[in-house]
């Protein structure tokens, strides 16, 4: 309420209330005032009516909701069903324009406002989160894989002879389809077994390099979230590697911002080697809906390129939802979600240890993988072993993948040995589950008692349901 | 309320009334009975109570709202803020797989549902409004730009040689973009003037064939819907000399569902020639905010092979806002609101001819144009003229574009001249506007009034205001 | 948005964007503007976003939702569960203090203000319905004939030795029971038949008031809106008649506010008679969920009174429901409702008087009665006839009355002959159905279809079901 | 879904997944079918999506909801604004019929069963929090204090020569106007100061009845709930001499429900002597908006009549607020904010008391006030110790009174000396505070802290702004 109105309004119920009224106001305007000001994540989150409040003064000012606006052109975000209207806050021009995912947008002055400050709070968290020197940062609503492939398709430009790209195996499918997608050939490095843990075999990216010719690479994709026993890509030696031989390096690091351990790396690999971006997913890392990423690099230059390489306007969507749940988190509420990760994790790895000493199986040995973790299943025959997903599913169990050993998969025209377990012969068939963002005791108590159970079962009947056919996603 | 609850609810108040209340569901039930048979978009339109019933139902079918759910993977569809999940209707998995963004997802029944049935109603919705032959379509979350992205990754798996796009020349930046961004070097065939009308040069396409050689082309990109002067391109005898080439044909049919006219000349080219797939936005369309298209085709393994090509898991939201604006609308809502659209588009021509007259200009004539019109800007100095837009959009005035002859551009590293216009020397300077789905009496009342008031200010002043300095969005 | 932060968003985005923006707002501040300034119904009505925007201004000014408010009193307005708060846009206080119904509020001046203008928005359209008179109005949130109750009370402490309320028969169970509950003892005053129509006995009154003594008797109470055959009580005369004997005049304008007649007869009474009070409801009259009832009078300081008399806070519901919908009708928009009311009146009777005559029946002449009318069951046994009711209810038509002769019922220990029909014995066994505000063309045809089809079964079969046992609701 | 759709889902997507899913909502069904069987506030509270769901199923029972419904009645529950019928879930019909509030609506199942579970519930909460043997209760939509006068208006019906109510005296304006709205004569009887509390005279009392007649008293009016140093009646003997006297007995007990003492106080007088009726407000002890009360007793057939003696339908708001919030919070939760609030008013009591040591001042010692406590203001003026509350409220304390001696107050005509204290001449000026349901620590720490400071300024500038005039609510 303007000055004006709080004026009438104070001939219609006593003055001194109204004022009241109108201070308690200006403390909400105060947030939004400290937000445009700074365009950082507000350190203490916000309570849903100031979230409410400022997304219907965004709304306000987008062309389509201008009182007496008329529209006479082919794209003027007419709403034609109010339930549709309503999930949007009545915002409906999307982000950027025809010549970038990032630009203002004329008609729509909220619209650019909310896209505007929704990159700088995220920029803002991934240094909070660790990676302090990143220069850029932008959502685009778009998959973790696609975006890899609009970051490929912009390196292309740089490189049009580039036919190669250089992956330390990880056994997920739209992380390889994005290289096929994009129009590369993947160059598939295989992991070497350290222990239980898979991990990156540097010399061998070496060797490859040198025998491809690095002009003819267009860069090398390494990956730091991923499941057990798999490890993050030893991205400083890797960084090392490309900036000194003229290599870009983009990093899939899908749900590594919960991670300070994948951020750190990604921090440290750009400070002494060469990452010209890395991608993270929205939904995986802020618990937002799936439908979006964050494509991050330290110059601002090349982040910008990946923004207009973008051909079209698109969803606000995965703006608006990071929007919403960075100012009701704020820098604290995100800082506590990601120490109860923490603690969360160590507590899935002290159940499921005591769950597999009781079944005579193990909890591998994988002290670099800070989020996945995977539980040996030597006792249990692998037709049964590949049931357990299943079951556990049944049993309202979500997340859970059972890995044997010896599957065979193509994907996209490659034929992988071990799919799953991210090398051709894995010692053992096991068991893998996340310690993430937004688990909780009840999650971990939860799912340790249907394992044992199902364990149990396992052994006692020596066999097992099929209730569900698939439910491993990669 | 199932059966037994209903049993219950007849001993705490009267049996008969509660009866007819459980009749009164079953009336909503057999909507949905219908929806799930057919599959199709429901001849009338469901009311919104209806809708938002089946979207409760469809949330309670993922996992992340299964009562006594424990998740522990990475990613489990957890929602931080209630503002966030209240949007979605608490459905968070989003669409597909990471093996293809059209596959149904185990963690999320009622998603894949939604996605599934929002598939299929578009298709219907594709075949009523005249592409009857169309065989496949699916909702995209990217925009159109994007998509046709998409779309010639894919074919480049089947033509790894090509290395061109054949574009007949429409001056919208996305479109050029995506043919760059692809990884492709568009080669431009500039438009022919026929009248006032600029339309495609089939002997020019045909000659670059034979020039440049079919296997090197990865595909011919046609355009339906554009801003007059340019009018829909030659889609028949395309598609003919595609056929006959073997050369893949692409159809940019951005805001074409609306209109009979781009249709039917899909419908022919493919009955006669080569279309390989065709791709429209939902925004424009359907009256659904910014963020999706839709990729649709006449060949159900191809058009399942571009879905298959995007990596990863990616927005419902535009499945979801089409899934409630199909519903909500139904055929007849749709059909009605392409009538009023038609309707519209001879009331604006015939109102913008009474305006261009009373100014001494014309409103050119470019009859095979059915969505945009434009009116020549001759008797205003073209310094004058080009701010015309800005007058216009500051008196609430959006969408038109003012289009001066000379104009160049570089967009992509590629020059342009008269660039807006279509081709190098428009003989004039002109003004569009367009007669798009949703437009009101209202709309065009206003437009003209204040187009009016604009043009005489002009005049009498020979000076204009310079508020907003670049209104014309492409 | 207040000006610095339109400056900072300035910063953000394009000036020129933010400033259109921020035109665009004002727009909707002026509406408020006006709003507060006129304190009357607007004539166009607003848009939802508006009313929105408005509600949550409102609620910001409430000190339950003062960032950093404590509350150490017993009565804060803490909301336990999100749903709730949300149904109230977080607005909790009610309406009115301890001491006075429509006092201002300390702790709430946001909900004093929606309190006040309501009170005031429904002033005006009282007047603007046709009585122009009116001096007082307010909302309560009580049942019309609660309502009536607390004007009877009100009444008593100003005639201490009164114990009747004279009130012309009309067959409506709270109406009767309002004056038993307030304390009173009913004076019944039968009605006269003229013709087909039921009508106030004047010279009835008139006899008892002199029989009684007019300070024993409380007050006259009666009725305009009523079910046919019965007719508007003659309030001209009957306000005539206790002005001359000085007895106070209270009228049950339930659901007259809908029709001019009514309105008319009341601005009327008030010029050349006496009325102390008119009660009507307000979901019958402008189509809120059932709750509230408007308490209206000509003279300012007895309507407070009335106010006063309420002991403690109460429901804003009502309120707020009546605050939403005027501003979203406007005068405009309601002026609309009531004609499209009274064209659905004449069509309904028109369609049933075809129906009656197709049947051997008659539409009753009610000349009188604005909104009921009522179709003779003459061919019909009464023992069928009294089952149409609930065939028709499982038809799904609902608010049907059939009415047989002979009816005998007590009502809080008075016994009525011919319960229903507003007097002993009426000449034959009928139908009744109505012509309210929001009636559509649909329920005409529906109806009368089906009543038909109803007819029919009942003749040809001489026997009907028994599906509803009670749908006569009054 | 019913099953016959879930068949037809499992030929669109995987059976399997389908197959989780109805299992998953058949939890949700369950729930229902407890609740439905039990009639009883769920042990575990529900979610909000399951709370939804439920609401949603109740709506579509109600006739105005029914797909093809023609309403021809004068009462249809058409809802003109979707933001109004949004905010009640499409629920129109209110509660209960002209007949009875409590009463069941032909047109309205689901409304009916929404009203009588809530009912059934808060019953069931009522015994829970201490009147094991309540035999009945009901939701009215009304203040505490009118609902009072319903009380006193139907035992009126018993009694028709009673004219005066005995009153235990307590300073607050709604209780006392109830009494004098009701048309009684309120019989003031000064409480007897013991230490610093003021309780209940029981021999005066009992002297009264004598005095006037036991069938010219309609009934004692005690109250439980209240401001210190007033405490809670001496319920038990006030019931046992009503029993012996054959005199009624009504017991406002506006926010008792939320301390076990008053509850337990009610407990007993109903074991060993005599109680009516009890009121309490939904608002006070729910957390829900200010709009209802409930109106319990131990003889079901007299509750009966005074929800007969409702003359109409009411609101169904604050009955639909009460399921929403009883549904979500479950007895647990409750239990848990009952137990919270045990804790805080230990708290509040703990810091006040260092607070007023600080200022020398004492905390007064009312041990038998479970929830009001009262600070000496000895050493400030009394003229500034007025303006006390004002300067808390304009730092935003809300919910403090002070109260100095020697107001003198007329309500309705009857002269308070030292209105606010409950008694003539209370030897001290005093602040109160409560510890009521829904505080937190927070509160009573910023409390503390501002009321600090406050006093402190008073000390020094010995003066006070006058920034609000009025800010004790009674």
């Amino acid at each position: 309420m303007n000055a004006e109105n709080c004026s009438l309004a104070e001939k219609i119920v006593s003055s001194s209330y109204v004022q009241q009224g109108a201070q308690a106001r200006r403390a909400r305007e105060n947030l939004v005032r400290q937000l445009f000001e700074q365009k950082k994540c507000p350190e203490i989150g916000w309570d849903d009516m100031s979230i409410e409040l400022l997304l219907q003064e965004l709304a306000v000012m987008d062309s389509n909701n201008f009182p007496g606006n008329c529209g006479v052109g082919e794209r003027e975000a007419r709403i034609a069903s109010r339930l549709v209207a309503n999930r949007h806050y009545n915002i409906g021009h999307g982000i950027g324009r025809s010549g970038d995912i990032t630009a203002i947008q004329p008609k729509a002055a909220g619209s650019s406002l909310l896209n505007k400050l929704t990159n700088s709070m995220v920029l803002d968290i991934i240094k909070t989160a660790g990676v302090q020197s990143a220069a850029s940062a932008f959502v685009v609503p778009m998959a973790t894989g696609m975006s890899l492939v609009l970051c490929m398709l912009t390196l292309k430009q740089q490189r049009p002879d580039a036919r190669y790209v250089l992956w330390p195996r990880i056994d997920q499918k739209s992380c390889f389809k994005s290289m096929v997608t994009a129009g590369f050939k993947p160059i598939v490095i295989e992991n070497k077994l350290e222990g239980d843990e898979l991990r990156t075999d540097i010399s061998a990216i070496e060797l490859k390099v040198q025998e491809l010719g690095a002009k003819n690479i267009l860069c090398v994709m390494t990956t730091t979230s991923c499941f057990a026993p798999r490890v993050p890509d030893r991205i400083e030696e890797v960084a090392q590697l490309c900036a000194k031989l003229e290599v870009p390096h983009l990093i899939n690091n899908a749900y590594g911002v919960q991670s300070s351990k994948c951020m750190h790396l990604i921090q440290q690999g750009s400070r002494i080697g060469r990452i010209d971006a890395f991608v993270q997913s929205t939904d995986k890392n802020f618990m937002v809906p799936v439908g979006g990423s964050v494509i991050a690099g330290f110059d601002k230059k090349f982040i910008e390129e990946i923004g207009k390489a973008y051909p079209g306007r698109a969803s606000g969507t995965p703006s608006m939802d990071l929007f919403i749940t960075l100012l009701s988190l704020g820098v604290k509420g995100y800082q506590q979600l990601l120490k109860e990760r923490k603690e969360m994790y160590k507590y899935l790895s002290a159940e499921l240890t005591k769950c597999a000493e009781a079944h005579g199986e193990t909890l591998l040995h994988i002290p670099h993988n800070p989020i996945s973790m995977a539980m040996s299943l030597r006792t249990i025959p692998s037709e049964l072993a590949t049931q357990l997903g299943s079951m556990l599913f049944t049993r309202f169990v979500s997340g859970t993948r059972v890995v044997a050993t010896g599957e065979v998969k193509t994907v996209q025209g490659y034929t992988f040995h071990g799919f799953g377990s991210h090398t051709d012969n894995y010692p053992c068939t096991y068991l893998t589950a996340a310690g993430s963002v937004g688990m909780t005791k009840n999650d971990v108590d939860l799912f340790v008692k249907r394992l044992h159970k199902v364990l149990e079962r396992c052994k006692k009947t020596g066999a097992a349901e099929t209730l569900v056919e698939d439910t491993i996603e990669t």
